[in-house]
């Protein structure tokens, strides 16, 4: 997998972070988002985290402990898979590069034109965009997902979504401690 | 959501378990593979885990920190979607109850012809079972994501499959404590 992180954190060098250094390093695990950094940080035991996956586990604490208006919030922090933000060059350098390996950077015009379809019911029945680790799946599956997902309610997708964006954030951390 | 639970534990009578206790209640969260919550136990702080979403944490950095051939064990712990465990009877109680939510235990029998031909070339390609949260998907968003994930590479449908299963032990956890 290619990484946008040019800089990897040891954990030690983390569990002497302040809480303002500690979301400049990490409020960006989650798109747009730098609040659930900032909580998961108000819980760090006094001993400090101590390891990456104990800061993953903090993180997604904190999103499933938010209240649902703010999960939504979150969901739609999330751009459009090969959207306006991307045509317009304006996606975070993470969601950039995540979409990039999945191929969604360089899709043929009529395949703009179905996935900006599908993406256009989802977000008309559930009220938050489709967001699939676009790392863990390849452009057809990404396609066929999305299809098969709008079948679901949205209690179901926000479930879903939520689940994504939690291995979203678990393949973040990994580019960004060690 | 249904659930076969019959019996939730209070957090304060979670953090008084002894290892076998804990593991007798606990064990059945991951499919088959009670060795999950016996590592994960062997790691409760001394204060207790305090929370379910710190028991969840516990399991789920127990899984990532697992070996890929522990990994790959604890998929092929689960059933096939409407295969022969479920024609058997022979699931845990925890999978009827999921598979019959998403009504894959009342298909009719092209729709069992059609899953069970898109599980062996799943199964053949990647040498685990497909998974996929029951609970949280219909029937049609099964089937479809199913033949999505075909396109996948083996190395992104480990990951996909181990996120599935964390999300799974979530809602199992949901069912279990409080």
């Amino acid at each position: 997998m290619t990484s946008p992180a040019a800089v990897r954190y040891p954990i030690d060098a983390i569990d002497a972070m302040d809480a303002a250094q500690f979301s400049a390093a990490f409020g960006k695990v989650y798109e747009h988002s730098p609040w659930i950094a900032e909580r998961a940080f108000a819980q760090r035991p006094a001993g400090g985290f101590g390891s990456r996956a104990a800061i993953h586990a903090a993180l997604v604490a904190t999103v499933h402990s938010a209240s649902e208006t703010e999960q939504v919030e979150l969901l739609r922090a999330h751009p459009e898979l090969a959207g306006k933000e991307a045509a317009a060059g304006s996606m975070t350098a993470e969601s950039t590069s995540e979409q990039s390996v999945a191929g969604l950077t360089a899709l043929s015009r009529e395949e703009v034109d179905r996935l900006r379809a599908l993406n256009a019911n989802y977000s008309a029945k559930f009220g938050f965009p489709f967001i699939i680790v676009a790392r863990n799946n390849t452009k057809a599956a990404i396609f066929g997902t999305l299809a098969a997902r709008l079948h679901n309610t949205r209690e179901m997708e926000l479930r879903n979504a939520l689940a994504q964006v939690g291995e979203i954030a678990r393949l973040r951390l990994l580019d960004l401690v060690g």
